[in-house]
């Protein structure tokens, strides 16, 4: 049995310490609020973010020193925005080096930099090479209450993947490994952008039929992206891909749905946030992704439309319709195209 | 404007007459109930299918060789247990050549047909190249109502698929064309298989990561078959094989997974079939599938589990916990694997 500290004790970060926990590890649950450390500690609970009882055996911490001294591996669950910061303290105190899991999905803005880029680059002990990016379609809610439920960890480093995937693998926590930390990284954090436009198109009254045209460009649309960068375009197919963009699409779960959902109904971003109280990181992401395509020039009609929702107040309705009215009986079907630049 | 008969009065035929008199065309709706013809004209609605008024341009006749007289197309849209006796009748009464279309989504058991295999090996006139198959993301209440919707039409003949590209198209129905007739009717067959597969597993009482594994697995289940046949993977991808997927499999419209809900929760195939009243194209095409898959050799886990359930009266929970637990740590990850087969 290994000790492991996850940092950050969001939903996702308690869920996934429910699961070691499961598998008999030892785990110290990392967060900088005391108030949340004494409340896990005394009642079991994190009221916050799940309803379920947490094992006993998962204890909280919000000295970061104390909760990884000897541990074995160290998995980080903050939001995308705190990556460097939580990376920065964890450098300065850092004597040893376990395996080091990431299940943050986000981009950062300006840079375009994936999370394992960013631990990388402020993290002393760490190269690229040694992350490892934990990825899905996985609700925290059904993780918690031990739903049957399919994750991938991906690392350029084979033995890392395998590492990680015996740490996490049991009977209704299903792990695949995979060598495209690239794909699986962009997958899990371009999806978002995409649940948020299905929210908005849900959110405006459109059905069924206008939300699957939408998903099904939108994965065309970040797997041209990916590819377009390197990324293995079987990993927009696969569980870490399409899997993960269908649950977060479809479900009433997902904060990014959700969030896309009041946009529709007519909120502004500021109204939207307020609201939410969790952190939506398709907000963060659908900038990072805007910047980049064009930069570098690729074209990326959703992701376009829902960054001018969000930060410029275009109506919601004419984004929605631009994107439907786009394209004219004359062009040939894009989607196919797309996934020929393969 | 043309004069077009469409043959089938159910949801699906009725939503495609209403596409087709907004922009403007004849339209005769051809049943072979005459009490449905009737109610139709006197009425204009066709309750027991959609609730919406229909426009008085659509005339009901129960009459085939009325209905087709002059006409400029016909729209087969009966379900694919009816297409030989549909396509026999026409057969003896044709006397010229329209454009034919047809929006059937199965496949026939033990010959494994395809429709446009089924309506050429019928009908004197119309060889396989001359076939159009309308499929897509596309569920009929929200047709009807106008709600934005995207399709693809698909021929051997480009000629042909412009033609009912033309015929269709408009604000909120637009159209697609592609020469990739094989792909686009396995696709729209298939998914229905795995839409009672999701059915099944949201019965059970999973949640949204299992459901959406299982969709994941079955998209690759569904390509792998027909790729192996010869059908282009980017017809998987589009919006008649992805985008159908998830809008079949997520939906509480989805008949499919309506039947698959209820065996989920117990009920047997003859008392499902009973309560819904309108045709489960997926039990058909689940039979169709196994027996094909069986005598090629090809891997379908999902579609041969769900076929034991149908007809060998396994119980649901047993193979989605085998489905669950089928991936053992040591395998790598199947689903690239069976895109790689492209």
């Amino acid at each position: 049995m290994s000790k492991i500290a996850v940092l950050g004790a969001g939903s996702w970060g308690t869920a996934l310490s429910i699961v070691l926990a499961d598998n008999g590890h030892d785990v110290r649950l990392w967060t900088h609020n005391e108030v949340q450390e004494e409340n896990i500690n005394e009642t079991h609970k994190n009221e916050k973010y799940l309803e379920i009882m947490i094992p006993e055996k998962i204890i909280a911490y919000s000295n970061m020193k104390e909760a990884i001294s000897n541990t074995d591996a160290i998995v980080l669950v903050v939001p995308t925005k705190a990556i460097r910061e939580v990376c920065q303290e964890l450098n300065s105190i850092m004597t040893h080096k376990p395996i080091l899991i990431h299940a943050s999905k986000g981009i950062e803005p300006n840079t375009f930099k994936r999370v394992s880029e960013m631990i990388a680059e402020e993290m002393n002990l760490y190269s690229y090479e040694d992350i490892v990016v934990l990825s899905g379609p996985s609700h925290a809610e059904e993780v918690a209450m031990r739903q049957p439920t399919t994750v991938t960890v991906a690392s350029l480093t084979s033995d890392y993947a395998k590492h990680a995937q015996d740490l996490f693998f049991n009977e209704s926590f299903r792990v695949y490994t995979s060598d495209d930390l690239l794909g699986i990284e962009l997958g899990g954090a371009l999806k978002n952008i995409i649940a948020l436009g299905a929210g908005i198109s849900d959110g405006l009254g459109y059905g069924d039929n206008a939300k699957a045209a939408l998903i099904t460009r939108g994965l065309a649309e970040i797997t041209r992206l990916g590819t377009s960068l390197g990324a293995n375009p079987l990993s927009f197919l696969g569980l870490p891909g399409v899997g993960d963009l269908i649950v977060t699409c479809t479900s009433v779960h997902s904060r990014n749905w959700r969030a896309g959902n009041l946009l529709g109904k007519g909120f502004k971003l500021n109204e939207v946030l307020e609201q939410m109280e969790m952190v939506v990181e398709g907000v963060r992401t659908a900038k990072a992704a805007y910047k980049f395509a064009e930069k570098e020039d690729v074209d990326m009609p959703i992701t376009n439309g829902i960054y001018h929702v969000l930060f410029h107040d275009k109506q919601p309705k004419e984004v929605v319709e631009q994107l439907m009215n786009r394209t004219k009986k004359e062009e040939l079907d894009d989607i196919y195209h797309m996934f020929k630049q393969e």
